[in-house]
């Protein structure tokens, strides 16, 4: 067997028997999934979504159809290891994608009770089109409730995966704080440490793996505008803003590998922390390190958030609170479980946290770091390893 | 006023007025908002979709309010032009993002029947909630295809980013095409065409505008692994092919300004173009050409695909067809109505298509233009001005 990042087929075969036992006790006879990181999840496909529906049927005897346009054919049969790959000329030509979809959950027998995700392709770049209640006559259930259940578990590939990309999102982030010094805009530093990052990993592991990502080809870094007073806006949108002396900078770095994210986030100053700064930032480092220690196999999620906000009302810092404590991260940059006072999930070994408590001052900044963590028999492991503390996040001047 | 490449908040209002007319004849107490696209279109305000609510409620008496996560107020407050945004902590956590949505929902008057573009925030990211049905206790009516009839046709403003958009990607695609040389790598050449394209864009119009995006800064051009025999698959993914001689390329360029994006690809061969490549890609033009006299005001979408196919039938060229022959372009990078022989959408004076019949052939490769065309009074304005020919799409060797 060649060396490869990449989760193999037999796991992916693992991953749809895990979902068709928990379907088949519930009386489905089978699943229907349209959401890409469903099917990437099952299939290990990886597409462009459009108006063209997709669609992965898992009937509960095993047999399954991944169903696409034309279009997506050959890239189908090249990228998923699945017994049958349907297809239908165009949408929304005739014969219609639905009537296809059809035939392949008759030829399947996915009648009577069958289990989904959501009724139907969403409505989404313009495709319209019936529900899957409608399409099949059939009762359909939601199961995409267990479907993140299964997701929130990472296996060793996904965790080997996850690790990799901690890694080149570490290179652009290093890459990034050395190009970020005043008179230089965010666009810049952004661009080329990312450009460098990404050309550094394909060169080092390009034979062995791909990004498996519709959007993005390689590591990332940039500040999304939390640059200066803009960085008390925790979700703000990259503009192109020069970088100054005092400004307090929010980083972002990430990199797909397989499909897989982790996130590495780093509250940096420009030149010397005014004493107001350092206090912020050092109630940070403490609000994570709260969050940190109270993540353990069988805690629930909700008591870290209240470990979190307990803090912050014993220093009285609720002004500065805008968000939860983190949330889990694979195939999607945002997934469930999250690290909130209203998610009373269970905590469990092989689940992947960002870990992310933030204050943010109005006129003085926002102060953020973001970790990704991996939960294990006894505690976590920190799989981001960038320098957390102050003095190696100053920004010379 | 100051120059601005912006849609004005009093556009935004006569978008939601012609919205209410539309839903008050149909006697709807008002419209509910989920989709980031949609929420942008009338309201202005573009954000990062997350497990968190984001929705905009318009009462068909003219009043209306957004409703965010606490962590997007600041951002909400700054962006849009509304009257009203309501916020909530957090989600999952208590209280529930629903309760503010609901009791927005009461202080407009939204009850009885409501119109809405999906029935609840849909389930992504992790969100699990109700639907709006259940939330409001109201009778819930789709109403997503008279937006997307709305949005449809672009106002002058519209098309002016549309066009400011079709610059940058021409300037994107220029130094792609320059930088495209045996030996180099798609992503080298991609990256750096990419970030000098975005940084004269933001250095030319930086001041008056603004992506708009959650996802892009600037002008991107790249191959999507569209590159030798991989271009005879649509839609591959990205890679890291490395240039040859005789490669046959399909790339594709755009630039969101203020939200709005343009499509321009061409196809490029490497080297002298063989009998076989000329032969498809003078094909290829004479599809494209059919295509663009074929869209006229009072013409439908299907005529336009039924004359490419029939060019397709009467050159016995069916073996290399792949998709229909372009899709309308604006706030998303796909929307309809489709150039399609199953759609009979009547084509009206401002709608914005991309034109882009393709041949696939395995073993040479893909050979697609796309331009992007604005539909005037008596027929179409081709908007991207790249050049078609192939003399001028051969890289040297």
């Amino acid at each position: 067997m060649l060396a490869s990042l990449a989760i193999t087929p037999e796991e992916h075969r693992a991953r749809r028997e895990a979902l068709l036992g928990s379907i088949a006790r519930d009386g489905l006879a089978g699943v229907v999934l349209f959401d890409p990181t469903y099917v990437l999840y099952y299939s290990g496909f990886s597409f462009i979504p459009t108006e063209r529906p997709i669609a992965l049927v898992l009937a509960a005897d095993g047999a399954h159809a991944l169903v696409v346009p034309r279009l997506e054919l050959e890239h189908a049969q090249s990228r998923a290891a699945l017994d049958r790959v349907e297809h239908y000329d165009e949408y929304p030509g005739e014969p219609r994608a639905e009537r296809v979809l059809e035939r392949v959950l008759t030829d399947l027998g996915l009648t009577g009770r069958i289990g989904a995700d959501q009724d139907g392709y969403p409505w989404i770049l313009g495709y319209r089109g019936p529900t899957l209640s409608e399409l099949a006559g059939a009762t359909v259930v939601r199961v995409a409730e267990r479907i993140e259940a299964q997701m929130a578990i990472k296996s060793p590939a996904e965790v080997a995966l996850i690790r990799e990309s901690v890694r080149w999102a570490n290179l652009a982030h290093r890459l990034l704080q050395r190009y970020t010094r005043p008179g230089v805009t965010e666009t810049e530093a952004s661009q080329r440490a990312s450009a460098e990052a990404t050309r550094a990993m394909l060169d080092a592991i390009g034979e062995i793996s791909s990004a498996q990502s519709p959007f993005a080809s390689g590591a990332s870094a940039g500040y999304r505008g939390q640059i200066g007073r803009g960085s008390a806006i925790p979700h703000a949108l990259a503009g192109d803003v020069v970088f100054r002396e005092g400004d307090v900078l929010v980083s972002g770095a990430t990199a797909p590998v397989c499909g897989y994210l982790s996130e590495l986030e780093r509250t940096m100053v420009i030149g010397e922390p005014t004493t107001e700064q350092e206090r912020m930032f050092t109630h940070m480092q403490a609000l994570q390190e709260t969050a940190f220690d109270a993540i353990r196999p069988g805690a629930r999620c909700s008591d870290v958030d209240r470990a979190v906000r307990q803090y912050f009302a014993q220093h009285d810092l609720f002004a500065f609170w805008r968000h939860h404590s983190g949330h889990a991260i694979g195939l999607r940059y945002h997934e469930g479980p999250f690290l909130d006072t209203g998610d009373h999930t269970v905590i469990e070994p092989g689940m992947v946290f960002t870990v992310e408590p933030g204050l943010y001052a109005p006129e003085l900044g926002g102060f953020r770091h973001s970790d990704t963590v991996l939960v294990t028999e006894t505690g976590i492991e920190i799989l981001t390893y960038y320098p957390r503390d102050l003095e190696r996040l100053v920004i010379p001047v």
